[in-house]
């Protein structure tokens, strides 16, 4: 089944050329999987080895370059033609000396691109420093550039068929934090909550299966929401404590997380509340203000604003864009809602818009997905946006 | 609840600035999270920007930098002293014009740790090419080297409380590769057969939760079983058909993977089933060679030798060292069972051995995960070694 037609992808590629021109990059290496997945759509489990795309100006497709036993899967996945796929042998897998690297070198020379502007993306996740002294080494006659975040930049403002699979992934969504809200319960296992959580990510609706989600589920209880990025243990939850709900679905990888905070008892603490309450609300308010032409400080700022009438104030960013992702992030790295991202907000550009406080052994988390629309914003999962006691 | 004890931490510290020694390193930034782990128990899915442990000759504890909301987590997983654990400002995150290992750097200026030879994780997942440019931009005074797998070859020989662990997620382990082998059935959803295996992977066993696995299932069915790294879609299994499953199980962060192939159908094809004969057979006498003494490249020729006599052949590697992980990969990147590796087996070094055989458009796969015994090895979880048959 094609996820997208293949005049998206070409479109996909001429906006990234265009970029690539803008810039005097004439050969892009792209490491980063998001960004292999929106070129090309190639979708498998082999980040865990060096591959890229290489998208070269004189050429009217991109080339897969991967490992040998996963051409198969570019072959399934992408709709590259079969010569646009090139797999390297085993022996270049984690061996001490030689490197995939050296083999995307070759490739290169044997094209013809190496004696030209060739850019990298320095900062993604699986291009390690090694990649680059590897092809720094093996090509001389190149002359490198940077190339980190170009294809993200293109990905901000997503596409009617990207938008549908996000709301597809906020019905997910509404089940999965209703599960986790439904199974979180004094003297359950973490471990056993949290399997039913995974149960309702991957099952999905009954018409739109789920896909796994680039970062598991954050379950920090009792002092631990305190911090927000620790998963779970095999301990049964207690009584009269919080517990963060930082979640998500996804579908064809594209993510609508979401964050909520459960309270396990009858007595919150009023610390808890009167946080809860200022953050709903702020988070109400900045949802409101929300509208293309704003730009993200902006928007932080309207937030920043509130919660400094109740005295409170939030150190980190409250927000950033999200959408098609791998593991270990679904956020895309490019705008974000904070003070000096002067970035304007268009319709059909995605956030995920995450109000957490966390304080010294306690914390509140409240987080929405949404969409920029034409005169405003528009969220993707329909979840009451409050504490959730459970006494 | 303490995962090791700080006498093993201690003890893996001693036997990584041995190591440090013998290359002349003086100080050391850890960025591989299962190596930061290792090191010091920090467990958490913060990986997604960038951290380190730096281990320096004249320091007793190592030092942990990371996100300053994380820094809280850090005082939950780590035994690290309070004034060991650094955590940076949030505006260092995802910023254009500043970078997390400018901080890393400074910090190292104010130690005196500047002026001496500093050793990175050069191919590292999440030590990317510019963590490692805004390092020597920052350091003027340093001499960098290469430290990549300095720490990784110390987790080659695992404690007993790690092979613990290991039998643990063993245990979990059987009870996935049940789970998978009942679910999948012509008419359901790859998607649900999915979720049912989540669920038995993190809900574990009664004493034993489960935690996520640094790979996802990867369950190619019919056709794409040709290729190993493709995960599910949300259409319904077909019939007279093969399905690959990939699975692991994960206790602590120590991976149990198992590999075995399901046929949907009274009449699998003659191939499947003497290709299966055939792998299953050789799975069985390679295991049988392995003891101490004997190198990474004997297994792989026991192997070789065997699947020769019925004319079969296999150009990728059959195992690799494995243990301790976070995403996107279980496997050490040290030994390998392959021609070339003369790494000598001994006691408590655990691999995954996997028989994968992926042809032009079907497959089959066998696997163990062992630990090397005094006089031979032991396999994780007790699973028949078979292709499994449901009509």
């Amino acid at each position: 089944m094609a996820i997208f037609s293949n005049e998206e992808y070409l479109s996909r590629i001429t906006k990234t050329k265009q970029r690539m021109l803008d810039a005097g990059i004439e050969v892009l290496l792209v490491a980063d999987p998001a960004n292999m997945n929106y070129l090309t759509g190639y979708d498998g489990w082999s980040f865990y080895v060096p591959q890229v795309v290489i998208v070269a100006l004189d050429d009217n497709e991109p080339v897969w370059i991967g490992r040998g036993m996963d051409a198969n899967g570019a072959k399934h996945t992408t709709f590259l033609s079969p010569d646009h796929i090139i797999g390297y042998p085993d022996d270049y897998v984690q061996n001490l000396v030689k490197h995939p690297m050296n083999f995307v070198a070759d490739y290169l020379i044997q094209k013809g691109w190496d004696a030209k502007t060739i850019a990298t993306e320095l900062d993604a996740y699986y291009f390690t420093a090694r990649c680059q002294q590897e092809l720094t080494k093996s090509l001389s006659k190149s002359k490198f550039t940077d190339g980190n975040l170009l294809v993200s930049w293109v990905r901000l403002v997503k596409s009617e068929q990207e938008i549908a699979y996000m709301k597809q992934a906020g019905k997910i969504m509404e089940k999965v934090m209703q599960t986790a809200i439904d199974v979180v319960a004094p003297g359950v296992r973490e471990c056993d909550a949290v399997a039913s959580i995974y149960q309702a990510q991957i099952a999905g609706t009954a018409e739109f299966g789920g896909d796994y989600t680039a970062i598991v589920p954050m379950m920090p209880s009792g002092e631990k929401t305190s911090t927000p990025h620790l998963t779970w243990t095999d301990e049964p939850y207690g009584n009269e404590l919080a517990v963060n709900l930082e979640l998500a679905a996804c579908r064809h990888r594209y993510h609508c997380p979401m964050a909520r905070t459960v309270y396990l008892g009858q007595k919150p603490p009023e610390k808890l509340v009167s946080t809860a309450e200022v953050v709903v609300e702020g988070l109400n308010t900045t949802l409101d203000g929300i509208k293309p032409g704003i730009t993200c400080e902006e928007v932080e700022l309207i937030w920043r604003r509130h919660i400094a009438k109740a005295g409170l104030e939030k150190e980190s960013r409250i927000g950033y864009a999200m959408g098609l992702n791998y593991p270990p992030d679904w956020g895309e790295h490019t705008a974000s809602l904070r003070p000096g991202d002067k970035t304007v907000l268009a319709p059909n550009m995605t956030f995920h818009m995450i109000l957490g406080m966390w304080m010294d052994n306690w914390g509140f988390e409240c987080s929405e997905s949404f969409r920029v629309t034409r005169n405003g914003c528009e969220t993707f999962a329909n979840v009451p946006r409050q504490l959730f006691v459970k006494d």
